[in-house]
């Protein structure tokens, strides 16, 4: 059953969020992909959000570009932590992204990563230290990719 | 009946949205006012968008500040024309509230204005012009607004 | 006889503006198309802007880059409703054009859209939203044209 | 038991934490606060966050301004989700301490707020969301806030 | 007679302009003042760019602010140099100002002065070195000024 | 002789500035055309500002990139009008080369134009448009471009 | 003798430079200050930065707002290295100050601080970390200021 | 015996921070490299920073991109000067990592240069300029690079 929903505003924004769908299937949270456009799909969207809680969903993972709707509004809907992805976009770059995602008005909270794949990383990644409270093996291999990563890191620094 | 939604985001809005009320007052033009929380009130905002053109509505005004989602998610209800207004923030002056109404996919269209009250102002003379397609008496209005403000223009001209 | 003047400043524009020719075809609408360059044809610009109403026209959809002053300047001399699509730019990618456009003083709105194609593409439905609201016929190609968009992202959603 | 580690740059942050401070007390959510420089403590921040999880600590909050590096030295010292607020600078509005903090490389997440008091806010409520996929006293009083905070809303527009 | 046109779009654009007026002054160089609207006037703005050669003009100063037109509309009216001063802006600060002004696509130049009071000193100063270059008293003005203004900075040094 | 200076701060600057020198040649305007570097050679930028006006030049053009001090440091240097071209630049796009031009301090005046290749083109012709004050048959080159430009965009009218 | 050049554009920028001047006053650095204006006073300028070596300076601090000239053309004038500090300004908010001051061109390196008194409290401490390795007592004064600041925040920490 | 600790956040900073070794290689100065990634080895950060003075080294370049941590955490463990070199991004063009490492705190500096390549240039000239206060081989290396440059840049501008 999936703890996460993985949300995206538009099929284009596939190829910055399959970032998130692989660290999640990395660290072996297990999540439905969806493709809801804010502007196309309102009703699905908010369906979406008031149902999550009743599927049994834990975080959802929005990712949208522009005026980035959709992080804020499917946590308008649903008292589930929601962690927004700002898309990279042609004119500005994910600036217009990151400040629709981010600039949340006090009462509706979303949680907001880097632009782009960084920032899709690492959505799954804050996903899994939430599960992780709960979960000591989703906390352990957080842990384990922490500690992998440092390695690497170190590696580099060794055959530098 | 009213012709106008003038909808926003929060009452602390008002302050910059009655310059609207007050164009629009002013041109003759009737509306009814609102405050929809995108954030606090999904529903309301939905319903609102979607029962648009059976409450015999023309054109929705709409403002909002920093993550303003209202604009494009009354836009995403309705086939009625949106004006959205830009509310200046506290931290980054409306820049965040512009690019959050303005940046709409292709698809979704918002007819965004300047940042504040000039904004809401302008917002109030773009839904007369869009009335005044086919009501003659309020494009006459506009078109003695202009007079007006070309010859107070033209006055402080001659007292310079 | 044309209902939508499209007018941009530069043959250099059309790639961008050709995306909103190509949405006025689809829904329909009638439009005529000019390169009027503010400052290069300033008095073509004012007697375009001046006879828009006398020649039938309802929309002019106006697209700028730059310090774009077509779109402000054309809204300064006709009461139809204007519709400007800020071109993306080399050095500073459209937020030039962006600022150029909307931030038009109170009295003269511009109904500014998004940074390039997804801007030119939602110039052609705003005008045709407003068109709606006197054409029956024009207010369902909308319609359908949202239910089709829907539609495609739903199927995005279900093949995904 | 504190679940909260409330964690600040400086004390002349506490005017805009304490709003963090006073909607987890609203909510019934103990916590500890602390006032932790990255640059003048660095030891003691890389304490903290070691020792985050043996100290029963579910989540963090950091809020820091300019160069804030507190956030992301943090969650670069524990696998508890850390939430990030941009504190309000005075030449550049809050703007660095947004990037400063949201822009994490990937492997090492922050969960971003909103500039200012908006953004230490929504941290408490994001914390309380987290902490109420465990607790279900707590997710239900984000609900209440939620529906508070929505007839509010209503309220406003009732007597508007 | 006049050598100098000084025009601002708008009263309120005064208080920074008459900087420039008072450096003239200072300077010894007559010039004219007016209020044109580029949005309001805009038939006035076209008649005193196409007649400032034949009224005797060598140089005019233009002051605007936000979607600032005036200047680049009367530099697409005459051959004579154009400078633009860039008005503070209550939301944007002037950035909104100073890129409509100075972004003018290549053929149509404006010589653009700092945001604001500064910039409109310079403006005056700017239209001095260009009438000295036919005028040896006011070019010996000009360069009476910079040893003054040399001194005090001398005189703060010492002073010191 | 030469009337015009043109410099910039480096001999990859020319791409760009080579625009200014081919419309100067078009205009038939006389140049000479200096590598002058403001931090690797300032003793030599310093005397050219300050012998400018002894070698009977009339207008200096310059163009920089980045902490682009080369115009600003000429007209710290001499009365003539010194008009500057913000090159456009690798990480920051030429706004940086913008801000550290035009925003002089009151008492020394540089006549920005637009970044890039625009702005090199209006650097000559703003050269000539000064020129052409004392020069008929400069005033003359400057209005024949005009109507030559009119007529470039007429015809795309035309032909479009 | 001095061994810190505190230098600044403008006796204005002398609020935020005294902080620069207190904190070396504070760990017993003897310093000379000047007002030299790089576009007032640009011969006093290269004289200063030439004779710095001569003069037996060993660091030159030099604060400037704006298109901020005085640190980088005192760094292409020596070989002494050269602390600039971005003053706040009143449009951009030392933006244009940041930028002109740090996008220098390699070969000439301004070690950039901060924008306004924090920048400018960096300048002095920057210095006194270059004094302090040929100076043990300069460097033990750093040490001691870094002890006394890690203390108090200690003790906001504990009277939190 | 290393003077200089070369130091990247990652093994992707390195083509640019290859800049700084090549030129400090240029200059005869020893320099030991590392890749310490502050968020994911902060102990090694912290080691780094506090033993850096028992090692013998005398500057530290720091170069980082994004949320750029590295300078200032590396500053804050030591009182050796910290040079920060902001390294480009593929969202925010390095604008993020310049804030990140500039606005730091008063009381912690790092001398931050340019974004990119010349930044990391200026890093290895500003470290060459810091040792050259007391080691009169590298300051003369420093004035020797210093008359090459300006030879150079006088070459282009006699072949021009």
């Amino acid at each position: 059953m999936a703890k996460v929903g993985l949300v995206m505003g538009s099929i284009s924004d596939w190829p910055t969020m399959q970032v998130a769908a692989q660290q999640l299937d990395a660290l072996g949270i297990t999540y439905e992909r969806h493709v809801i456009s804010a502007h196309r799909m309102p009703r699905t969207l908010q369906a979406y959000g008031e149902q999550a809680v009743a599927n049994d969903l834990q975080v959802i993972i929005a990712g949208a570009g522009g005026a980035a709707h959709l992080p804020g509004m499917l946590a308008a809907n649903t008292v589930l932590p929601v962690i927004g992805v700002p898309i990279k976009t042609r004119a500005l770059n994910g600036m217009d992204s990151l400040l629709s995602i981010v600039q949340m008005p006090g009462g509706v909270p979303v949680a907001t990563m880097a632009i782009g794949e960084a920032g899709a990383k690492n959505a799954a990644l804050m996903a899994a230290q939430i599960l992780g409270l709960q979960d000591a093996r989703v906390q352990r291999a957080v842990s384990d990719f922490r500690d992998q990563q440092r390695q690497e890191a170190e590696q580099s620094e060794r055959q530098f």
